[in-house]
């Protein structure tokens, strides 16, 4: 990347009508996220190649925004523009780009749970963003868009946390090296990695999730944690699964949010037990994570863990994938 | 590194009787180092070129260490060798390696302060080891050597911290990504950083400079500070200087230590405006420390501070380097 600082959006690099003019219609996939990554409390997140949000945009002739269909959401919804994540971060970009001419519909089909702790709100708000991106021909780098993002993040959350947006935009890791001023450092990471997601199907509001964390820490628990996000950090660039997986500790947040998981404890026990480089909470949760060196352990862990769940009479879905460097995509 | 993971020694590959037989000896350099590097308390630590200890280690025929001589120490250190960092750590490794026999004289010439953020003690206690090593020509890999220098760091500090004596015996940036159990990672650094050292003739024990640290602090200092090791050690190895300048921020111990040096925050202003790309303490203080892009501003800025602490009429040493990848070496 030429450019890892990210501090403020002055003239995206806009902007024709495109070549199909009103009427135009754009597809796009944004993928789900694990943030966190175990010691990466708030900095560090994930982008996975399912699940994922679609957005379908359809450029209007009536300057404004309508969300005309919202499907998989169960009606937790709203389908109020100046409600919903998806279209509010769409105004904030039309605004910022001096394109509040534009007339918008939006359907949004979530792919994947909400509230399950896979950023869920930034897969949706990173679609429309990217699809209203690709409709007006915005050359720019899609980092570009992540100010916005944070903006519906800001309302989803009551924060405007970057850490699953920021992987959802721009794919691969992701470092979220300080917010003010914002400035974002993609990350390598090992070609062999895969990831097994649980989601369970408790509820766990992100805002509650935030709560229950403590505010003031011990200064020796915080340099474990600095030495556990260092190691990790470095184990990505070394390529080095094994110093990943030594580094994956939480000392801080997951002795506090296993609580809201139920046998989160087990759960790891068993994932460990079955070959995983790490295990954790996704998030704020409930979804939790295993990082295995191959797919056959991955869907071994999900299987194993999914009974599991059953058999405390929870259901639950599950993923297996690797981790997704592309981020959004146009699918149609 | 092959093995980054060092938990316990069990066999070093000794030992022979080295060619010379009883009566050989060695002469030893052990460098300097800058812990903490800012952002990393406990964690972070690099080795320079400039200052650094010598040891020269003699066999004798008799079992049992002595201490012949120690120089440029002001006649601070014990020649008690029960109560010398050095050859309390040369006789756990002897220990350790089965041989007892033999028998050692040591000379330690001090070149540089004590008492200064340097890691003195690690320099000394390193140069023994090594010298030690080199006489039983033990091929082991040095770091099996980082235990024992813990030891001496133990006796020096009241605790056995791995952050100066890691980066003297392995050279380049080090992070100690845990202590239990013992996993070191060496880091990579740009090849054109220069480090300007200055070390203003203050006392700044380091036990007491440990004791006014708080204990306890708000997790979003924390977060702060583990947003800015990750984006260091992203930095290093990216080889992205200006991402290591914006990284090298510390809300947690700096705002204490500083206390203790004189004009700290007057002299990070002069570094920054003379072209640094990062200053702070280092390791407990007194010493600062500035990372710039080429020798002439590291030159600079050690003459630029020093003439400002003379004008405060506090004397003062400093140092210009490059950062020292090679660890201690034999001299002769």
């Amino acid at each position: 990347m030429e450019d890892n600082k990210i501090q403020e959006v002055k003239s995206p690099s806009l902007i024709t009508t495109p070549s199909g003019g009103w009427g135009a219609s754009v597809h796009v996939f944004a993928p789900a996220t694990v943030a966190n990554v175990v010691c990466g409390f708030d900095v560090l997140g994930f982008a996975v190649n399912e699940p994922g949000d679609e957005v379908i945009m359809r450029m209007t002739g009536k300057p404004g925004i309508t969300i005309s269909k919202i499907t998989g959401d169960d009606g937790r919804l709203p389908l109020d523009p100046a409600k919903n994540t998806v279209s509010v971060s769409v105004q904030h970009y039309l605004q910022s780009v001096g394109r509040a001419d534009v007339g918008l519909d939006i359907e949004l089909h979530k792919k994947m749970p909400i509230g399950s702790g896979l950023g869920s709100s930034s897969a949706s708000t990173v679609a429309g963003l990217f699809a209203i991106k690709t409709l007006l021909g915005d050359e720019a780098d899609p980092a570009k868009l992540l100010p916005f993002a944070m903006k519906g993040e800001e309302m989803a959350c009551g924060q405007g946390h970057a850490d699953n947006v920021a992987p959802a935009l721009l794919g691969g890791f992701v470092l979220i090296r300080s917010y003010e001023p914002l400035d974002v450092v993609r990350l390598p990471h090992p070609a062999g990695l895969w990831c097994a997601i649980v989601f369970p199907d408790v509820d766990v509001p992100t805002r509650e999730a935030r709560q229950i964390i403590r505010k003031n820490i011990q200064m020796k628990d915080a340099v474990t944690q600095w030495g556990n996000i260092a190691g990790l950090v470095s184990g990505l660039f070394m390529q080095d699964i094994d110093l990943i997986g030594r580094s994956m500790k939480d000392v801080l947040v997951e002795p506090v949010r296993s609580m809201l998981i139920p046998d989160f404890y087990k759960m790891r026990e068993m994932a460990m037990g079955m070959g995983a480089v790490s295990f954790g909470i996704s998030g704020s949760g409930p979804s939790v994570f295993a990082f295995t060196k191959d797919e056959e352990t991955a869907r071994l862990i999900t299987q194993k863990l999914q009974q599991h769940l059953t058999g405390l009479k929870i259901g639950s879905n599950t993923y297996v994938s690797t981790i997704n460097d592309a981020g959004p995509r146009v699918l149609g």
